[in-house]
């Protein structure tokens, strides 16, 4: 072999045992007991997991002059690498091209020669009028398996139900799982204008105006028009009990439907909106905004339950001057936070040592089901033999303090800050090189490549 | 390596793809493309899977006098080997003996020398008395990791609620998990007397006592006394939509609750009950019964949502003759059915190839889940260097005709005489050696082992 | 007294007793034993009731050119009297006038002078603009406290749900009770083009293309905004287990939401649409269109347990020569069919008699609680000292074969033809005056008045 | 008339509306407007209710030598009256007599020429052997036709569901309800075991021994063998929302399944429990125990949408010196709290003031549904013409500040001492004689009667 990764507890998404991991090229070789190697990686008492998928982030997404997000492909993948995933699928947009192929190249050429990790694209469809239904099957060709659409942001990229509904029904023909945003946008929109009408421009409007209701509604549509459609839905950035039910009920009845949640529904609430000062509410404005606390145990179980398959970030970051935006109106405030980095060391500090997920789960919902949702498995979500040699080894007993200046992505405050969890990787190989050791970034930008993806299959 | 397994698909708990699997003595010990091999066994054009864990036996169960299952470990493991399942779990009972220990070592004594394939217990215990309750770490110190408590068979082997909390509580400090069988016994011998008293003596009463609602009273019930007891706790043979609801809304909370179906309960229905013909109707007389044909959505549902975690078999066989005991009274009728050997083509045929179940939710629910659930897992329910080299080749194209003379099982009967499915183990290996060649069993009675477990972990 | 109902038991939503029924002028001035009056009807063997309280009539509905509904107010209100029920509110749109005002003039100048019954209107907004939402006061102040939105037929009435939000806040505001059409018009005309694309033209059809999983939406997406809104709401002609679902968890998060189911829901399933003859078929066209039968005992259940509160009609009524209109298309087929004259009958036979409903409950959602929820409470729905003499004597006994020749609705055909029901009304008082005797319309045309309606309150 | 009520608004079960009632002898004689009467009394700007019926009280209870409840069937029933409620169902209990008949005519004989408003018993039932179930005819033949059963307290009165089933049975067949304590008496017991065992004894141990779920499994239990059986049935004092979804799936299919909730349970909750002051917690011990502040929102929308159709006290009190018998053991704390007085005003005052109910279902709860299940309607629970002139003249805007000295019923102390509300009954009436004048007892003990009851018809 040319690395043996040894003496570690191998966290696969069906189960924990411990066994060497033996690297060949670029590929997984052998898992075994006592793995001979020209190189070793030490992993005795540590985890050693496959590479993390981050099945939603936004690098390179810009919403407008001075508002691009603050993470490029390169920083934001540095990020990921540091903390342990090596893959990520971001979401390119049609909006602003006239085909989809021509966004997809667009998209591609941001990343191509600067992403850290490897990396996939969901395309966005705003416009899904017949020349672009005809062309999603282009982008499936490619290995872009996967679409997103999204029921808020009204004259933007706002669906409507028959829209919506044309959209799944093209995708569930092409074999590609269509990711929807499911917050209502009319319902959110006469909020904004009341509450603008009454004066209020503060950051915790933000939240007020996106109530649960909106995404409750939006979800249980989403999964109508799907059922209606018989093809495949996943609901993006779940955040309440209530929104959960609707997916265990669709679930119960059969319905090939597939939900995320993230590390800040898991772990924030709605009271940071009650801040006086701008700046730390307007860093946790995002889109659904965070909510009352009692949502989390909900979304801790649907995990465990295997209601809600994965956990992505949502990574979408800005920095406190481009937040500032939005000091006199809460809408001019960018959505989004980072989270990219902290998703593996958050899950497993508040999961797994919490008794909240076994350590299967944890790798499960991080890696193993989103490579599989989203075609990427067993290449990527799993270390078997064939698998990419993407390995983080991960250290239970590593204590990091949360802080914008230590982490790698481009943003100048954490929605953690302070924070101290316990866990964190140690080194991670991304198809058999380092990218990090010792905690330490040394990979390379532009190593990353991109990564076709197979059609949807069921878990 | 001394074998491989060359050119098939193999399929995982978490994951389908194409891999050949090095096998050196009793172990795999590599997954890789184009391994080499002393010895080579053909796999093109079949799937490759871990060998099924069957979680649900009875062999050599004594009901009375004359009532022994008309398997025993010899029969009923040639049975399971012939169908893919390399491991049984079987249940052993305290009654009739002073201590768990003493009916462990009986209990083993059945097994020892005759069974051809591996083998442990769950403990059934009927009376928690506290030198009993003290006594399960010393069956848990054997590897013994279960246990079993029942809610019905008033007077016989019954517990009362504070008796199954007790079990529960103790088995959660011990890490064992308990199986539940949740019927609800005052109800039925309510019913049973009812009937009784109007003269009813025909096999459909047996049916018309044990209705669907004891069933979901005592599901639910287990469920509560185990949220009380804060044990995990295993519904076994689930049959209907309103028990698999309480196991649904369990899970939701975040309890540790798990269940399991049989083949019977998704694939038959009450209506065999209606046979004027004595044999037919008592050879589906089994407990819980068959139900209304509505219910097998909904369960199918269930395994592909992961609400229930395993199908095993209940395989609990008795002969045309045993069965005319009841032929005057069917409370005499001896409760049970074959299945032990159908299970994986079964569902195959009516779950995989009909849409119902991804190839991985196969060989969950028929491996890997009972396997981890039971502390077996990484050395059975799957196929990564280290684990014991059971493997089923599975031939998906082999036509049989379902059949009580073709079936290796000691019965004269089979419930689903005339059926053909598609798909049919074609070789099968038991730590690394052939059980079972093109469909014939090459084995030898007495090879199986008894496995020690560990203690619960969850999924 | 001037009259006297003698001998009777009387059956008011809150309870069953015998009492007499003294009437003077047009009020009930007693209840009592053995009450004197100038004029005694015999109800001896028979129940009295109050008048029924019909919330969902089409009278003078034109669906375009030859396309008025059959019935006009005459006819209409001849039929619901002759059928026990004294009070309709009809729907009367805002479509084709300038200002509600003006429609609302319109439409009570149809009734006007024709009415045999008493009558109201809800007031159908297609299209909410700042100065229809600002009219809305003023109907409310001539006593139109209801509102009807759709969430189906797009381009012609649907609300978006921007639309729908500001008409339910509006409502809210001014004690109205907003009636929602809940079926996702979006999804609906896909599938239309989708089924027209393929020659598909037959009746059944309109079954395929409206499926359960429109109204289930839509209700949910119903009952979201009125929750954002923080309004009542009202979900008419429910057809379906999931829609009541959804109606019971938002009454179960302490939501003012009703419902309203119709005697064809309860008592005609989707057969009827495969047909082959097209009149048998068309003649069953309405929208919601009839579902599958398993519904059926679940919408019972809802009756009995007070999560749907009304039955009304959707008297809706064209003749068979205007069903032809749709034998090439069945999109142009006119929806609706008559039912105002059965509806306590069918009731009472299909409810009362079959154990379904108590007779409290059948005089509950048949009068009192649409008298109650629409502001006409306890002048209407309730025989107490001063409500409108509006009684129904009731008799049990009589058995009556439905017919298109001998029903008074204007139709050439009954969607219940052939069956025989057993109890009818013999006669019926409408404000004192005598307008049905044994069975006969001895009424007059005109005789009916514009009953201005008090806010919304609960139940 | 004898007596005419004038000039206030009447609140019945099925809506509210401006009569004055007229009332000769002992009944109600007329609902009019402007009845003259020889005596007016003057309700201007009151509210007038019919006499609340209060099914759940415990007067003249022994738990034991000492442990008498503090009220006998005089002084509770006084404070009855002066709360606006004349007619309670009292527990009488079979336990010590030979026959329930025995045992009726020794509970009647406590109440006879003692109670100050009408009477009636629920016979609890703790031995259903033959001869007793037998016997139940007797009783409904005596118009009781109530019963209640126990699934808790171990060795005293709890059945198993063997037992409740007979009873549920027999009843069924017998037009007879029956009332239900739901907590699992095992669990309860391994609870207090464990307790005692680790030495704790102070009156929060109560409430951690009874916990939620040993109420929603005996609630889910109860329910399923009532269905088994085909029979009503009658949840006592429910306190949580796990419950309250039990008792709404079962009417959701279709289940005759009604359920009772306590003032206690929708004001207070289980903080009360931490005082460190012995006295103050042992006052609110009481079965089930109070719980979780967030059941009350979910109780008060359950009595809202009518799947909770009563409200009774459960009144139970004891003194302080009595609740200290269980200083050293929390066991011995006679469990239960005074409630009689307060239950209307706490109603309207938390409930119709704050919006929760309508003035008809504050009516309904109190009054009208308890009357109507146990078959006292119409005589009591409405005020029709027929109708017990059992009158409440309530002042809505007197206030009162709760206060042991102050309150009428027998005890030291009050749960809700210090608590003002607003609302109070000003006259009541029993059976046309004023009992109550300007909040002043004026009746005689003594006056009161035993009501024989009719079987029981659903809602």
């Amino acid at each position: 072999m040319d690395i043996v990764v040894k003496g570690g507890i191998l966290v696969l998404g069906d189960g924990v045992f411990p066994a060497d991991v033996g690297i060949m090229g670029e590929k997984v070789a052998a898992l075994g007991q006592s793995l001979p190697g020209e190189r070793v990686i030490d992993a005795a008492g540590c985890l050693v997991l496959p590479g993390g998928v981050d099945a939603h982030t936004h690098l390179g997404l810009s919403l407008g002059p001075g508002l691009d997000t603050s993470d490029d492909f390169e920083s934001g993948t540095i990020a990921a690498a540091c903390g342990g995933t090596t893959t990520v699928i971001n979401y390119a947009e049609q909006g602003g091209y006239d085909s989809l192929l021509t966004a997809f190249e667009a998209w591609r050429a941001k990343a191509e020669g600067r992403a850290a990790v490897d990396y996939s694209f969901h395309m966005l469809i705003n416009d899904p009028r017949p020349a672009i239904l005809e062309e999603m099957a282009a982008l499936v060709a490619l290995g872009v398996t996967s679409f997103k659409a999204l029921l808020a942001y009204k004259g933007i990229v706002m669906l409507d139900d028959a829209q919506l509904f044309r959209v799944l029904r093209r995708a569930g023909e092409l074999g590609a799982l269509v990711n929807v945003h499911a917050e209502n946008g009319h319902l959110i929109d006469e909020l904004i204008a009341a509450h603008r009408a009454s004066g209020h421009t503060a950051p915790r409007y933000h939240a007020l105006t996106r109530p649960e209701i909106a995404e409750v509604e939006a979800t249980a549509r989403a999964l109508a028009l799907a059922e209606a459609a018989d093809a495949p839905v996943f609901i993006v950035h779940m955040t309440c009990a209530r929104a959960v039910d609707a997916l265990r009920r669709a679930q119960a009845r059969g319905q090939l439907a597939f939900g995320e949640t993230c590390p800040q529904y898991l772990l924030l609430d709605e009271r940071v909106y009650e801040s006086a000062d701008f700046d730390t509410a307007a860093g946790y404005v995002l889109s659904p905004p965070l909510r009352a606390k009692d949502n989390q145990s909900v979304l801790w179980a649907a995990l465990a339950a295997g209601t809600i398959q994965t956990v992505g970030t949502d990574h979408c970051p800005f920095t406190r001057a481009q937040k500032r935006r939005g000091q006199g109106d809460f809408t001019l405030i960018p959505n989004g936070m980072p989270g990219v980095e902290t998703r593996l060391p958050l899950l497993y500090h508040y999961g797994v040592s919490q008794g909240r997920l076994s350590l299967s789960q944890w790798v499960r919902v991080t890696a193993t089901n989103p490579a599989r949702l989203f075609g990427l498995y067993p290449r990527k979500g799993t270390l078997v033999p064939g698998s990419d040699a993407d390995v983080v080894i991960f250290d239970p007993t590593r204590h990091v303090i949360l802080d914008a200046a230590s982490l790698h992505t481009n943003t100048d405050y954490s929605p953690y800050a302070g924070w101290t969890v316990e866990g964190w990787p140690r080194h991670v190989l991304q198809r058999g090189r380092l990218v990090v050791r010792d905690g330490q970034f040394v990979g390379s930008a532009g190593a990353g490549e991109f990564i076709p993806r197979r059609p949807f299959t069921s878990l």
